[in-house]
């Protein structure tokens, strides 16, 4: 079975909901036989590359919030994070263009380290602090996760590399109807929307696993020869 | 696309179904992006192998008819398969067990040619009174569909080669609820049961292809950010 995660690297809900995914998955009973693909999702595309803002800040004008409301809100998602054991920086993260690291973890995916980078680029801007818009830092993170860091920098540099593959993954988003993130796709039959508890993660698995095999018949059955080998006739409107 | 079709070289709507499938298919937009699979399905498995009667005496056997009701079964039949273009000898064929057929069915798709061969076995079955129950009728048949003699014979005299196969195919029909052929799967999600008009198969990609970017939700979403930029804050159920 194949599981397909849209996500951005700047969404909290996302980082929460790996984390979640991820112990769902270890508590069901195939998770041997499951694949992990991680797809392109950009919250905000229209933020201008090269320009930052701080989170709080950037929340707070979106929203015509005080700063105190604003912190608030991070506060309450902060939560969720520790209670997964995840580190959760309420203050002090950049807000900016993620373009530029969706098309690197692209070229994770292509080295089969795509998921080391997801998690590292989480950890690194929820948790430690570190400004992921700056390429530098995400060459570091390319290292960590065991890309080679000339190539790290060549995408980077060149933003044509996998851009294409970037937005082939959200405009099949916008196919499968996902209007948020994290989106989670089952064998490209079944959807979970949002970092929901782990649990839930488990259960949609297995039911995920149960409707492989679930087929929608699209007509009446006509023509057909039954396993006792007789052979019905059809009715006329079945006869070309 | 993928389309799967469950068959038994002795089934007349199967051949039938074939026919009216291609043509189906060949009025489909997209028929260049659909892949076809033969499948193996066994409509009598315990006829004894090797031992062969005739299908009108079968039937009437079977089903307690006279032999003139069995070939008038039979021949409404024969008319729906010439009203496609295929022979049919309403008197003549054999019946017998198909279990080495359906082996050597399994050697072609690993040569790329089972299509031909399915196609020349029918013909020869339905159309030509020639009995695909003898072993050099098939490996002349495998020939005429470009496989190699000697592989074929070696094939057909050994009895396990390409059996789990053949078990493998026919576990999957029942998992999917298959209680007769011809029945075709779209992607494995579409079902269509039966020999039904070319026009039914055409309507019947188009819905799987429509179909194939169709997601059935598992949950309420909880815990997205969305595409907005704001991330909700999850209802107390969906906090771990």
């Amino acid at each position: 079975m194949r599981v397909e995660i849209w996500s951005d690297i700047a969404c909290p809900w996302c980082y929460i909901g790996k984390a979640r995914f991820e112990k769902g998955l270890a508590a069901f009973a195939h998770s041997d036989e499951v694949e992990v693909v991680h797809r392109s999702f950009e919250l905000d595309p229209n933020q201008a590359k090269g320009e930052t803002a701080q989170v709080i800040d950037m929340l707070a004008q979106k929203y015509g919030r005080t700063r105190e409301q604003a912190q608030a809100m991070e506060a309450n998602v902060a939560s969720n994070a520790r209670s997964e054991g995840l580190g959760y920086l309420v203050e002090g993260r950049d807000h900016g263009n993620t373009f530029d690291i969706h098309r690197l973890l692209h070229l994770a995916k292509a080295r089969g380290r795509q998921d080391e980078l997801l998690g590292l680029a989480y950890r690194a801007h929820f948790a430690e602090e570190r400004s992921i818009f700056e390429a530098e830092v995400l060459v570091d993170l390319a290292v960590a996760a065991g890309l080679d860091a000339d190539e790290a920098r060549a995408v980077i540099a060149d933003e044509n590399a996998y851009a294409d593959d970037v937005r082939a993954d959200e405009r099949e988003a916008a196919e499968l109807g996902a209007n948020g993130v994290p989106f989670f796709v089952f064998d490209r039959r079944y959807g979970v929307s949002g970092g929901q508890p782990a649990e839930l993660f488990t259960q949609a698995l297995e039911q995920a696993w149960q409707g492989r095999e679930i087929i929608t018949p699209l007509a009446e059955d006509a023509g057909v020869c039954d396993a006792d080998g007789a052979c019905e006739v059809p009715p006329s409107g079945a006869r070309a």
